[in-house]
């Protein structure tokens, strides 16, 4: 079977956890073609993890299965859950990792099903108290490649727990939002979309604020910008960016994950 | 051919090293599925390796080829070898890489083979001195996951090189054990399995001593302990671990490998 | 298809980077299997990835496709580039990336040809100012994979961007070369060549200064050298290595990439 399974996790590369997931997916699936799509989420990082499964996944062929596993809850009462859009299908404890996901289908009236996955004959036969990223998410991932139909795997629901709403405020003339991904480069990710941008007064100069940090106007490319100066762009994975070529945005303006940023138009 | 082969090794993610094995591997047998298990194997640490190996191996399907490269002898006198069991190959330098692994088949009496890997024309046509991981490990492994059987490779040997055996000591009414690996988020694995907790005396309340910390009984999940104190379970791979529910146990409790382990039934 | 392609990037592990290209690739060629190379490049080490492809991309089959992406200049004006030889391909921004391979056609006098990669049709619709990898260069690769010819993806060129020569130079009876790579051992790797070497006088001793450190003949292994005194030996990348046995040579010696090297024989 030809399908795609993703992996994203907060389980480092320095044990093989994420190996000994793959090694249960191969045994149920052969043929299938694993992708890891990041194992550095920060430990139990929830927020992290939904914000790169939702940027992500987009760029993967229809019918890829995504399994996203940051899991503090493991063993106790959180469900382990299963959703299905027309572009793919997530497996994930039940903890707000498919919040962005949802919200999207959502927004766009996309259909979309959600099980709880308590179907234990889908499951390794002896499930661990502490890894079911291994005993639980990995087999019914490798089932679900092969055809086997969600709806065997659990029984339908009708809600996930969901994150808070994160998207910016607009207040007036002013958009007040946040950071809400550092990358690796240090570019500061902010919650604003081109959408609110063009809501706002399209034609007159965007000022951003973060910190006591003013820029002024939105460039294309890193090279528009100064070396060594903050720079805003919409940056590859859709939303505002705040940058500092050849430098590092979150270390030289001490920002990170949470900051709040402020746009107008002036 | 649908074969699988797992890479483990030392040699770290920012080079080549890893690549370079499965473009060899892949120029042998375009058709084999190679999963990286472990590549942050702390320099030279043949008993960390020999222990991941051991511990996940059992999640790959049968006639699963692993390779484990921790080689500090490279080039010297020390011998390349193979392993077959009823489940798996193994493929590594001989200096107790895989004493876990044969403790294991030994203790089961399940049958299992060893060869000297000695026969040049299964290795690349130019061995360096230095990285036999890419010109000797990686062709057999590949010439091995398409069919050519191990005894063509090299010659039957009887015994392999083996670290000394690590288990705990029953002293009367005690068992002294040892910390054996530290997981990436800082949890404590020991050498203590359930066998040896069984053999004592079961009802009585479990009590674990780590340098001065005392941890009594014996919980199911994270979840059951208290954020931020040490507890014990039975972890994923099988074997007793100390734990700091949202904390980090090696760092708390200023333990790592080799730390003393004391278990006790009061 | 049963192609490979390999990725090499400075793009870490701590974003899904690199997995949004492998999603974009899989989406156009479900059949091809994609090898990590490196993605802890130094961010913006140009030099550092040239000098990885080109020691690396030899060890796999014919037909190989590699990828290269270390692009400071994205969204500027820097072309999107492919070089074609009778071993691989290779797909990059023009920046230098590709001189070591370029150099070693035009030494050995290997036909090859080179396009400038400017038909969007071969991209993806929508192509974002700041990541070529995912928007140009995956797609390409992936295109290429299928045997879409490179012609009918750009225009043919006559050169490339290409890094400042950086082989050894001789003075008399000596060599003066430099470090061209540390590697996550700590073992420096000069650009010095056996070719070199043989070319003043085979049967002399050789003596390599460093600093304020002089190195006495070649061994074989570093099982050959005192532990923790340095040592060289002709290393698995093809060129001649400063080690320092269970040790790090660049921190004990102070070295690094551009330390110079100095090669004569006594």
């Amino acid at each position: 079977m030809g399908a795609i399974i993703t992996l994203t996790t907060d389980f480092g590369l320095e044990d093989a956890f994420v190996g000994m997931m793959k090694g249960v997916i191969l045994g149920i699936n052969p043929g299938v073609t694993i992708v890891d799509l990041c194992h550095l989420i920060p430990p139990q990082d929830i927020a992290g993890a939904a914000f790169l499964i939702h940027t992500s996944h987009r760029y993967f062929p229809p019918g890829t299965i995504h399994v996203v596993i940051v899991d503090p809850g493991v063993g106790g009462q959180r469900r382990a859950v299963a959703l299905q859009t027309p572009l793919a299908a997530f497996v994930a404890p039940d903890n707000g990792l498919l919040s962005y996901v949802v919200r999207e289908m959502s927004q766009r009236q996309a259909p979309y099903n959600l099980v709880h996955l308590n179907r234990p004959s889908y499951w390794l036969p002896h499930v661990s108290a502490t890894f079911h990223g291994r005993d639980i998410f990995a087999p019914v991932a490798a089932y679900l490649s092969t055809g086997v139909p969600l709806n065997e795997m659990g029984e339908p629901i009708q809600e996930l727990v969901m994150l808070p709403q994160s998207g910016p405020l607009r207040q007036g003339e002013v958009w007040l939002g946040r950071v809400t991904h550092v990358d690796y480069f240090g570019n500061l990710i902010t919650d604003f979309t081109p959408e609110e941008i063009q809501e706002l007064r399209p034609g007159a100069t965007l000022q951003l604020s973060i910190g006591s940090q003013a820029i002024q106007g939105l460039q294309q490319t890193y090279s528009e910008g100064q070396p060594g100066c903050p720079m805003a762009l919409i940056g590859s994975l859709g939303y505002l960016e705040i940058a500092i070529p050849n430098g590092n945005a979150a270390q030289s303006l001490g920002a990170g994950v949470g900051t709040p940023v402020r746009l107008e138009f002036k």
